[in-house]
């Protein structure tokens, strides 16, 4: 009788344990990932390095307190991405995007090849195969947009000609970055890389936005004004976070990524009447689950495979530090490509200079497909919070800040802040 | 080559169709409940009601979209409830309740004596056990304050003095559930039933309160003050969490209930300057994860056994209806407690009718401690939605509606509406 009752006790608290350890653990990654991005801010850096650090720290490298591995944690990682990148598409206009005119087309086009060209052969020449060339490669296309307008929000230097040209190459880079991914995964996923082959997962890519976007245009609106009559508090929000989710797994059945249906559900809904509503209510659910993605690809870092005192070690930090070096350079040329221009080109090469979301997803995506080792994944990771740390301090003597000059923080902040 | 190309192909997209696969899970519970609870409210039925039908729709009843017993699930549903305490815990003014009166007291009391009285004596009539009968007499002493408050609002009679009455002594007996909760939630564990155990439970469940409350009271504003330092958007939402999540987790290893942790930290940070920010910002987690928590209830319901065609289903059916009459005529009783007021005393009893997540609560404990089979806890979870069914309209019978009196959503009904 003693030993039922003592069974049923432990039963009960085990499964009841088991939430409240992992309400802790979510709690522990809230306020270190917060801590750190406050720490990041105080010295000038930017919010999302704190949460890549928080990772580091709490992961397998230090603390072992977050296991990358965990289904749940891991999950509520892919929402995070998944809600970033819609937040992403709901900022992004695309006829502002036509209008920013040639120059961020070119910084855009030769801030992707060139750092893909130069990545390609890197590898190369240290013999990688094709496959994990191409994936490292990719990993240096994609500036952050939201880094990089966040930085120059600090600056006080938003509505600047250079940052307008820095903006708009971001967020086409960005879109870029996806089609890439979307490429990437299929090769991350084996698939033999034919011009056909290729194609067909640009095909895919594009066709899937195409026809989302198409569909969408005309089905958005009138599933928005339907709403529009359900007075119910907290609506947009789950309208919003229904089409993010649903079109994420459309688009992983259609054989697209599933952060490419997220934006787009994200492009999507920037245009019906409850657009605000719904910026607001997903920030709040942004403001949540996206720290849990940056700090889920910390924890994955293995700093001891980082490590300069291990000779075994040595061709990891040799790779990371070439990629590192390619990933400056080839960004910081792109920013002179529009030539015919008289502004400031060196201030537009280091604003694309910082990578992040896009640049680590690809990373995981070459873990979690096995195509990359933990040293080269380890590898990639330092390069993406080396271009984050070098760009703040390049921008701020690039660009000589207007002291005292501080702009409201506007909706591109705000999404960009979705992590802090 | 073939081969070894398929299987890491197969790999890749296994463990990312996992992850597309559970955002469908997902985008399928928000779109289900919200469709329901809007149908709910369409026919002039709260909103909580629909969701817990859509989960009964999703669940193991019907379409086996939902499993109860998936982990990811449980936990966001887990989530759900903590954020739903917190957000009632944010909405009650322990000092308003002091100032209630006496009526709301009284009301309260007899509502939560009478009905547990009643439903113990049920529950000794057919026979059962101390221990399933203390669980089962708990699940009727909770009014929802939640579902009663909007039913309130609806008919836009919020400020009337029974509502007065009503909402106070809904708030002071979802205080004494909570303890009542301490207390079944120690028996359900198999501890023995003593007059000692009752008061350490209880002593716990207070002390734990008082002590959290006590120490809050100093540390909370201390911590608000340094968070208002912090410039960067979400924080107020983040420490919110964090406090809840932090506290859940404290109350857990006090051995009280993770929820009256979540409620403590509402109280207390409805203190804070940041509170506007934080209910806004928690509002919309709300919107995102209390849902999840009802469908999940809903999901546990198995329609097998209220069959009423099977001859062994029928002591189930027997029970539920027992349980139901004993739920009605107590809370209705209640109502005429404060004998000494001439105030419409059959609307306060109508509207002390409905219960709600506390009474899911108990239902869900007995049934994860093994102290109830599926037919009990069906019958409990039927008794709970068909008082949420019937309060409604004898409520806007009672009150005699003031056609056209429309009140503004008000806080408490932002609360409420947190699951819609």
């Amino acid at each position: 009788m003693e030993l039922l009752i003592a069974d049923v006790g432990l039963l009960w608290s085990a499964a009841d344990g088991g939430a409240a350890r992992t309400l802790a653990v979510l709690a522990a990654i809230l306020t270190v990932a917060k801590v750190c991005a406050a720490g990041a801010g105080a010295i000038g850096q930017p919010a999302v390095l704190g949460e890549l650090l928080a990772g580091v720290v709490l992961g397998g490298s230090a603390l072992s307190l977050v296991d990358p591995h965990d289904t749940v944690l891991a999950l509520m990682a892919e929402i995070g991405v998944v809600i970033l990148l819609f937040e992403i598409g709901l900022e992004t206009d695309l006829e502002q995007l036509l209008k920013v005119g040639p120059a961020s087309t070119v910084v855009a086009i030769v801030g992707v090849a060139l750092p893909f060209g130069l990545g390609y052969a890197v590898c190369w020449a240290l013999g990688l195969g094709t496959i994990e060339s191409v994936i490292a490669a990719a990993t240096l296309t994609a500036t952050s947009v939201g880094i990089t307008a966040r930085v120059l929000s600090d600056l006080g230097r938003l509505r600047d000609v250079e940052s307008q040209i820095i903006l708009g190459a971001a967020v086409i880079d960005d879109v870029v970055g996806l089609i890439i991914l979307a490429v990437v995964q299929g090769v991350a996923g084996g698939e033999q890389i034919t011009a056909g082959g290729v194609l067909w997962i640009v095909g895919m890519a594009f066709g899937f936005l195409i026809v989302t976007l198409a569909v969408g245009r005309v089905v958005a609106p009138l599933l928005a004004r339907g709403l529009g009559r359900v007075r119910m508090v907290g609506t947009p929000t789950i309208f919003a976070v229904v089409a993010a989710f649903g079109l994420a797994w459309a688009a992983d059945i259609a054989g697209s990524a599933l952060i490419i249906g997220a934006f787009a559900a994200g492009l999507l809904l920037r245009e019906v009447p409850q657009a605000e509503q719904i910026e607001h209510g997903v920030a709040s659910l942004g403001h949540f689950f996206v720290p849990i993605f940056f700090v889920h690809v910390g924890a994955s870092v293995d700093l001891r495979s980082l490590n300069p005192l291990d000779p075994a070690q040595h061709s990891t930090l040799l790779f990371g530090g070439l990629l590192l070096v390619a990933a400056v350079v080839s960004k910081f040329a792109a920013g002179f490509a529009p030539w015919w221009l008289s502004v400031n080109k060196p201030a537009i090469g280091a604003g694309m200079i910082p990578r992040g979301e896009v640049g680590l997803i690809f990373a995981q995506m070459g873990l979690n497909s096995g195509q990359f080792d933990a040293g080269k994944f380890s590898a990639v990771t330092l390069m993406v919070m080396a271009t984050t740390f070098i760009a703040p301090p390049l921008l701020k003597a690039l660009f000589k800040a207007k002291p005292g000059v501080e702009e409201p923080p506007s909706g591109i902040e705000e999404l960009v802040s979705g992590p802090d």
